[in-house]
């Protein structure tokens, strides 16, 4: 007996149960009139995942239950089986913050009413493993199967049972998992071995799972092993669009896709697109019909152009911004940037604008031109000499009263109060005024690596509507960069000067594009500032030390053996360098997160409520203290 | 036998587990010379609490451990039992993250051995009720007692027995819990319960636990109950200091106190201060001996000024900052702010700045004069019309130019556009250079009621190191006003007439003292807007509209029956008001939260981490939607 399955990843919109039930509703009638017999819809679909202390609010909740009654009811008089996410709740009970019990919860729909497993207390699926790590707060909002299981004095096996349904004449078990109960490395109950073990004929994942570098290698690794070894295949279901958590914002990219028995990926649906994946079922063998179609593997920087791209489309559409202005110092940065906007909106909606100030080079000046004109963007040059200027002269002749005792004195202007004064200039004086001129919102241009060590002024460039490079390194703004000319644009949009040069600030007579740029050396500190934050353990200066001292950084970093020996002239300065960057990461540069724009997230930790930090005094492990005294002592 | 119980509170400082060791180690060596027999200290009291993802730092976690075992043992050669808290790690298991095991945990030190319960696999106490609501992650980081147990094959009631110790001859079964496993209102397994069903002696809670408005009353009603229902004392043990989670500053005040067996409050420790507070436990009977000594109750705005005035003080002394700068309007939230400092660092430290425009009223001016004046600080007055004005010219008179066609056009500044660049005028131009030359911060003066509808410029006031008010109501800002006055300062330092006129923005000819003042009427949206973010269920556009309807509105909001009749001449405009704000609560406010400064966090629900948040686009749901259409329709 041959079903046909349909799996959907329509763009979910959190927050707007009414939307994307309108969505969900239009899905079905689409595959019933495919002849689908089930149709999988991802977790969540209804409410959406992201959603803040949203899931508090009872009146939303209550609508994400009639909203998903509507999805129930609509299967009436189909014959066709509707298994989708939605938030379930359970008024008798409460969570152990004393709200509303709410569970995350699969529903199987057929004839107008909703299937329960005979061993739940419910009409619904309950999900299990509740993830508690990067942007997700699982238990924040729901009571877990576990919690239900010791709650009702028994195990999450006995209450793991697959759903059972008559299609076509024939019994189908649907082993359902939501998400999270897929990821079984770290728990110890294993939700999809339970739902092979009890009988299941098909295994599905309702997913709501963000795009993340490498993340859909590792899943299609663990699933293919998860369906070879209950011998049956397994639906991956996972919606697209984008959600935020205020400071990060992740895209979904679907992949959506179908595993069979022995493990092989049979079809796959394309990433960012909404269509419906459909495969055909054969219950009696338990095995996926047909050839497999993978999709062709995207490398890495295709995946960050498309994933920031959609990420920034969608962000601006949600907001209703149809109009961008990009400050355009004619570095790198920059010039990456106004390209994606200007792919993303088109030339007329963006206004590129140079802000030359006393220490601006020619070079510079002429590559943000450049980039304009080839961009055939909007553009101006406003320049900030004379402003910055006055704003030093009133600051230093004001004079300011002591009421404690009636005198009078002037503050002082050093240079570096007067670098922030330029850069505040820039980004609080002049492009969030012609934002608001031009009719759209300025653009943050910093990247991760600026970001992690605060090298950026508080309301001067750390600032904006979203940070579209915030979650890549310096490598990876000049890698994206070439990709904007090679494959996008298929011109020279960013001159090749700008790849060529040094990077500067250029804020002082020290810091030029000439004289002498960043204090930061890129192909190093990129390295060095991905152990801090993205590596799983969290580096710490003890560790990097430890290898340091035995010669194995570079390997550790993965960059070239005689960089760090080039790069530091001996041992105290690489340790002044470490501490340096490591007292900023772990002090003012917090504070400048704390105040930062919103992040496209594309890493596995991108700044923001993914990588969760308070204002801390910097620490120095007893491990650092004793290898640092050995090393110096040398 | 009588036992000397010493309770201690000592300044945790949040990440520093040297620092904190340290001051446990003198605490310890005091309790000793004070023939104390059981000293007490807090919940986490060696690494402190809000780390963030620091939790997931290898070299952190050990050298915690390590300073844990000096506890251990400096308590080999003396005769006194030290209850403390701190992270236990198991490397042999991993939490559901795949990281390393991390217990919250309780140990229990004599003789330089931490005893276990004889229960647990474990010398150390664990943790059972992991809250995960407001600013509390703990499942994040923690594996709970609940988690262990089912892991375990047995349950939390089989791990949950006192500690037993023999102490001048007498045995003794501590039972020990962790802050959460006392507040047992949610959880189906209660753990002081188990632990006097079990044989405990003495109840002990060791709390990391913000101070929160009216928590102290809570937290005495349920303990002394505890106390009561077990027939035991409870030991309530919690800690000062200020820790943070990036967004929130919470305050801790310690207040730790000693409960009888009938539940009469036996002691209590003044709120902030880092004293040790003894009682003498009589093992036979159970009883706490002496006369009950309880401190007097504070009124709410003792409180209020006591966490603000602790919590900017201890912030502003961990990041090293001794000097303030503040924006003084002439207006109540300025006023305010610039008298906690003053009152904080001292009239010479703090900066006073007026900055009058084009529409700023003789009247407003003079009252920033005359607080600076009566507070005695250092003041100056920047005009910023000119600025305002350049800042206009440039945006008008520099062309832009289009790439794509060649032509040139110019942009507008409307009226609206030009409130905002004198906004950011006066923070990122004026006051974040003043506070770069005068060498120190300013401050965000952003009141609760602001905050919620975002009624405040982005990188204009919306900015600043800290936001000492940002937790308070309009009518609470003016409460601490008075209190500052008659309490603090013992005169008039805010002068009468800013508490008499009308709040206004004076940024436009409409918009000022004289003409009319806020679009808010305080007395009616401090009211409505609290039920937005701090009922306990989150109060939603359908609730407050049915209780306009039915006329319970006033009782809802506590105010007086007819301001809401008053400030609506009819129902439309009524929904009209209600619609405003809640689409600016729910849209453009969130996104300028996201980039606030941290708030000192005082209510039960402070804007940040304690209040999640995604950018959503506002929805009105079914139940709100039928309201109002009926109500038009009348």
């Amino acid at each position: 007996m041959a079903l046909k399955i349909a799996c959907a990843q329509p763009e979910i919109i959190a927050g707007r149960p009414d939307l994307n039930t309108q969505k969900i509703l239009q899905i079905i009638k689409q595959a019933a009139q495919s002849g689908a017999d089930i149709l999988f819809l991802p977790e969540l679909a209804v409410p959406g995942y992201l959603l803040g202390d949203l899931w508090e609010q009872t009146s939303f909740l209550e609508d994400c239950e009639t909203y998903g009654r509507q999805i129930i009811n609509a299967t009436a008089d189909l014959d066709l089986c509707v298994v989708f996410g939605n938030i379930a709740l359970d008024r008798s009970k409460v969570n152990e913050d004393g709200r509303m019990r709410k569970y995350n919860a699969a529903f199987a729909a057929y004839k107008g009413k909703a299937l329960g497993n005979g061993a739940l207390p419910y009409n619904f699926i309950v999900k299990h493993s509740l993830p508690n790590y990067r942007e997700f707060d699982d238990s924040r909002y729901f009571y877990s199967l576990a919690q239900l299981a010791a709650e009702l004095g028994t195990t999450p096996a006995q209450l793991t049972k697959p759903v059972q349904i008559q299609l076509k004449g024939t019994n189908i078990n649907l082993g359902i998992m939501l998400c999270e109960d897929g990821w079984t490395d770290n728990y110890h109950f294993n939700v999809p071995q339970a739902l092979a073990n009890s009988g299941a004929d098909i295994l599905c994942n309702l997913s709501c799972s963000p795009f993340t570098l490498n993340k859909n290698a590792k899943r299609h690794r663990l699933f293919a092993a998860q369906a070879k070894a209950a011998a049956l295949p397994l639906v991956y279901c996972n919606n697209t669009g984008i959600q935020n958590n205020g400071k990060n914002i992740f895209t979904y990219d679907g992949c959506s896709c179908v595993y069979n028995a022995d493990g092989t990926l049979m079809a796959e649906a394309p990433a960012y697109s909404e269509e419906i994946l459909y495969t055909n079922f054969d219950a009696e063998t338990k095995q996926i019909a047909g050839t497999p179609a993978p999709l062709p593997a995207m490398e890495k920087t295709e995946n960050i152009y498309q994933a920031i791209r959609y990420g920034v489309q969608k962000f601006l559409q949600q907001l209703g911004i149809t109009k961008m202005v990009v400050g355009l110092s004619g570095g790198i940065d920059s010039a990456v940037t106004a390209a994606l906007y200007t792919d993303i909106l088109g030339a007329q909606n963006v206004l590129l604008v140079n802000m030359p100030g006393r220490y601006n080079a020619e070079l510079t000046k002429n590559m943000a031109l450049q980039t304009a004109q080839a961009l055939k963007t909007n553009y101006m040059v406003v320049p900030i000499a004379e402003s910055a200027e006055y704003t030093r002269t009133q600051i230093t002749a004001t004079p300011v009263t002591s009421f404690a005792n009636g005198t009078e004195f002037n503050l002082n202007v050093s240079p570096y109060v007067m670098e922030n004064i330029q850069a505040r200039d820039r980004g609080a004086r002049v492009l969030a005024g012609l934002a608001a001129a031009f009719g759209g919102a300025f653009s943050c241009n910093s990247n991760k690596t600026e970001i992690t060590v605060g090298y950026a002024t508080f309301y001067g460039d750390i600032c904006g509507l979203v940070a579209p490079i915030g979650d890549l390194w310096k490598h990876e703004v000049y890698e994206l960069g070439h990709y904007l000319n090679d494959k996008v644009f298929k011109r020279e949009v960013i001159p090749a000067e700008i790849f060529a040069m040094r990077p500067s600030a250029e804020l002082s007579p020290e810091q030029t594009v000439g004289t002498g740029g960043d204090p930061l050396v890129y192909p190093y500190h990129d390295k060095l500032f991905a152990l801090f934050v993205e590596s799983w353990h969290k580096a710490s200066p003890a560790g990097i030390l430890r290898h340091y001292a035995d010669g194995t950084l570079p390997q550790l970093l993965g960059c070239q053996p005689e960089l760090i020996a080039e790069t530091f002239k001996d041992t105290a300065s690489f340790i002044a360098d470490l501490e340096r960057w490591w007292k900023l990461f772990c002090g003012l540069s917090v504070a400048k997160r704390i105040q930062a724009p919103p992040i496209i997230s594309i890493s596995r930790r991108a700044y923001g409520y993914d990588h969760r930090e308070a204002q801390l005094t910097p620490y120095f492990s007893l491990e650092y203290q004793k290898l640092k005294n050995e090393l110096l002592k040398k």
